[in-house]
């Protein structure tokens, strides 16, 4: 299948670059004269996972322009970052982690209101009032849902039937083939470097991505240390399909999160979460008070019941919404060390696209100067 | 300095790509006419690292054919695996941690006859007798030195008075730095999922990289998850000048691990190491009888010295070198769960560049033919 001469010319502009020929042995006026009904690709050609609006898996899964899910993250993701990130041409997500039912409902209804592009939530699996949520789903007519911490195989056959897209969220291999075999029409594969709650087997990114591909032949969104589009097309490379973007959108304009814990997403450096709670459910924390606490009697052995007392209620909500950045629980990923600004949606999104296109583009060019590099 | 109208034409076949043509507007015949003396390159093109004989920077720090270090691992790299790294393109890097001042000059001058190309020693600074270890590399007429585990500011001035390229291994910005202001010629940094000895803050490659790179000037090697030519190229999008490759050179037949272990690491899965010791210098084991010791001992708030009593002497001699599985000190990296085979060096490396041409043609060749998915 593969031709044994192929040619392809570009023209590069300024602002364009356009195929001015694909098929033949003999250039551009060789190929229009040679290229009657020869339209085979190499299958060697045809394998990487493009960004793109005719190829892209994800994109063609939920009906959106890039490859990216905005996270629905607890106390984060209300219906204003929802609609935002859809409305800039991602896969906006409600995060239902934090809220009643009926503020649910509220959330979802708002957000109908002010994006007509498909939005969709995020429901941790271990929710109390669990069957209320999926109730409220399927009356509020939502087509996709995000499930997270528990098993893919309790709801995914219920949102199904009711026609909605089921996503689920793991951090290992074992729970991405648990989803595919529960018939989710994708999967979340989120490394150690992720904020929020973990998995405990702290599989890198780097390391997890490939695994996950190899393991499922449903789409992989990577998730975890994706800020950039460096890092998106770093995480694409990988083999993932498209992306799950977190921090940089808790540290976004439309962010539900406390103005306090957003000044202090974009002053930390490298070095400043750390995977704790380990012996409860681990989840990623800024070192403030609170985590040295929880670090000190961790390093002293103590035990999940006295963890839970040092952990107490509401402290998600305490340091996330009402903005105690001593006191409460700051959730949030490593490559938070990246982010420096809080910006509108609309321009973290105009920017990770752009670098994404420009390193791609940098690829194309180098290896198009530099023959000699390529072999 | 953009050319307005910039034409390249490529032709594939099933073994190589030939440059056609670069310059002009009327395609290749219209280039050869048009393109005398005509020879600007656009800024924005030329930015990316490309590996490349003449553009990469590690390539042409070390005289070596591909941006690849083969990790100077303890009980792993001897002048076999050296040599053979050296000889398949690679720079090849002695192991000198776990090697008496003696044996370690007997693994230089066996390795000087068996490659002709250029290698390395990597010398952790906590060394007990690193004076006399130093003047062995003096004396024998070392090039290339990786110093690890220590101040970078102790041994560089010497180093690099006595013409030795130093490069030292770091895990955080804060010691990239450091290596810079020591004069270091370049920096390996080192992501969590790294086997062996780790930093404290956790960091990982996807996350680790785009920062190193911000804050030095000097080239940056990444290092922590990369066995495969697809993670080689993510972590070249990450903005890394070359890779650090351990874990897979580990699984080859000319390290020199014990073929027990060699075997449990091309049986490992996800999730099978895990970072431990923290208390003491934090360090990548697999999950065996004496990592469990330590987990428990860790989980009941075991102090330092209660850690040194488990560990004891010798554990990493015991189990990577005589291949005691229950027993001993199992040091590899997470990327392990992807190794199911003990290969040659030559071929590890030709699949490793192999993979790394193919994904970076993928994304080429995606580019040239969807257009749409560009801009």
């Amino acid at each position: 299948m593969v031709p044994p001469d192929f040619v392809y010319c570009e023209r590069f502009t300024s602002t364009k670059v356009e195929i001015l020929g694909r098929y033949g042995n003999r250039g551009i006026e060789g190929n229009r004269e040679n290229n009657k009904g020869n339209a085979k690709i190499s299958p060697l050609l045809s394998v990487f996972p493009v960004y793109s609006k005719t190829m892209n898996k994800i994109v063609q899964l939920f009906g959106i322009q890039h490859p990216i899910i905005q996270a629905g993250m607890i106390w984060t993701s209300g219906w204003r970052l929802a609609a935002a990130a859809a409305n800039s041409g991602c896969l906006g997500l409600i995060g239902a982690g934090s809220m009643h039912p009926d503020v649910l409902r509220e959330h979802i209804q708002k957000c109908k209101k002010a994006t007509q592009k498909p939005f969709g939530v995020n429901i941790p699996l271990l929710y109390p009032e669990i069957g209320t949520l999926m109730n409220i789903l399927a009356e509020e007519g939502i087509k996709i849902v995000f499930t997270s911490a528990g098993n893919p195989k309790t709801w995914t056959g219920w949102l199904k039937e009711r026609g909605i897209k089921v996503v689920h969220v793991t951090a290992s291999v074992k729970f991405a083939l648990k989803s595919e075999e529960a018939g989710c029409d994708a999967v979340v594969a989120e490394g150690f470097e992720a904020g929020g709650h973990n998995g405990r087997e702290e599989t890198t990114t780097m390391v997890l991505i490939p695994l996950v591909k190899r393991a499922v032949n449903i789409p992989v969104i990577a998730a975890g240390g994706i800020a950039t589009g460096r890092q998106m097309l770093a995480a694409m490379v990988l083999g993932a399909d498209g992306v799950q973007i977190g921090s940089r959108f808790a540290a976004s304009e439309e962010s539900s999160l406390h103005s306090n814990f957003k000044r202090k997403i974009t002053n930390l450096n490298e070095g400043d979460t750390q995977l704790s709670l380990k012996k409860l459910v681990p989840v990623r924390l800024i070192k403030n008070k609170f985590q040295k606490q929880v670090q000190e009697a961790e390093d002293q052995g103590a035990t999940p019941d006295e963890l839970q007392t040092i952990l107490g209620r509401g402290r998600a909500k305490k340091g996330m919404f009402e903005g105690d950045l001593e006191d409460g629980e700051l959730e949030i990923g490593q490559v938070s060390a990246i982010l420096k600004d809080i910006k509108p949606v609309k321009k973290i999104v105009e920017e990770i696209i752009s670098e994404y296109e420009i390193v791609k583009k940098e690829i194309v060019s180098k290896t198009a100067f530099f023959p000699y590099s390529r072999f």
